[in-house]
């Protein structure tokens, strides 16, 4: 049971929040975590020792690459904190909403509901997106600097673009925002609400595009990765 | 704009958190606080002085009782502060929802899904809630014990005992757990969600008893009141 004030304490360091969220894709050692957030390996040691106190990180051991002795990787414990002030309950709400919706209507109902309202999010927030910043028509090039790097950037699910070619965009969330209701729900919150987000942000791209997901952190997966196929429309620039 | 590590380090305190609790309700002076949260009033001008610094605080100045000088009160200032490590958004995920469903049902048939959702979980609540504690018919005394200082006070509504009869009584909520959905959507939210929720208490309370919505929080009162009337079947005891 972690300490409310402990937890704060903790937080209320900008260097302790960066080692913690550089712990949040995968376990690091000390080494890797001081070079990403660039602070000295002696300085993140300190870090980590108040972390594991807290316990908001454990540590355990790992044979890397097989051979010498094991180094200590850091790892996240437990469960997700959320604290707000005043206090609200907006996870309750979700819980309260899908609960009924699927003993009310059932699954098959409840899950067509999710799925239209996400394609209709997805699509609005794409089209939005062109119309805010002027584009006539999306690329890989503008898709990715806009929506993977800006838009799921700025919602904090931690994205990165795994491969780009001219005609195929691979990208991966590291994080997922609904992760504690995914698990109690992934057919509807991955396969419906996911599925429906990226399908409706697909079809806002035009239909010079097909989107898959390949991953999927809500069935197993260390990441939710995703291709986006553009069969380019012979003439057009790739900008 | 409120600094993160420095909002952390605020909340870091048990009494800096008394104190914000204190003033969720409504604006007070230090006298009042230190009565609260029993601290002598040096602390409580030391902790708010720092509240106010970080912008979690403001003071304003009032007149009590029309004669003497004016008493500086203190208030929580500006917007509702979320945190969670990792990030999650049940927050957005709500938004998405209900403006989906509001875009897609329409404003009548999103009501009555949420007015059916609610009222079955608070009559579910109410139920389990009597089959845990082994009781085989509700009564105002321990429907104010189990419900109002019980289970509202663990969601965090800060719930109060206005004033108990026989045959009545009145109870308010001074924190709304989902005010800032409310203050966009305070037809789907208050006259919905959270009627149809009470209507479901009332319902598993018995059919002696009736409930009534007095003041509510999204529709500008400073709080959310409720009255409970039972007509109890006589030779009932009351307790």
């Amino acid at each position: 049971m972690l300490n409310k004030s402990e937890v704060f304490k903790a937080l209320s360091s900008d260097s302790r929040w960066e080692i913690l969220n550089a712990l949040t894709d995968e376990p690091k050692d000390i080494n890797e975590i001081a070079d990403r957030v660039g602070l000295k390996a002696i300085t993140v040691r300190h870090h980590l020792s108040s972390l594991t106190q807290t316990g908001l990180v454990e540590p355990l051991p790992e044979r890397k690459g097989g051979v010498g002795r094991p180094t200590t990787v850091y790892r996240i414990t437990g469960d997700n904190i959320r604290v707000s002030f005043p206090q609200r309950d907006y996870f309750l709400l979700n819980q309260i909403i899908v609960g009924g919706l699927l003993s009310i209507l059932g699954s098959e109902a409840t899950k067509e509901i999710h799925l239209r309202v996400a394609v209709k999010a997805g699509f609005d927030l794409l089209e939005n997106t062109a119309s805010e910043n002027g584009l006539e028509r999306w690329t890989l090039d503008s898709f990715r600097r806009l929506f993977v790097e800006g838009l799921l950037g700025e919602m904090g699910t931690k994205p990165e673009v795994v491969s780009q070619s001219e005609d195929e965009l691979i990208f991966q969330e590291r994080n997922c925002l609904f992760f504690e209701l995914v698990k109690t729900n992934p057919e509807l919150i991955c396969n419906a609400l996911d599925k429906g987000f990226h399908d409706g942000v697909v079809k806002a791209l035009g239909p010079d595009f097909e989107g898959e997901r390949l991953n999927c952190m809500g069935h197993g997966d260390p990441y939710c990765r995703y291709k986006i196929l553009w069969n380019r429309p012979s003439g057009a620039d790739s900008t």
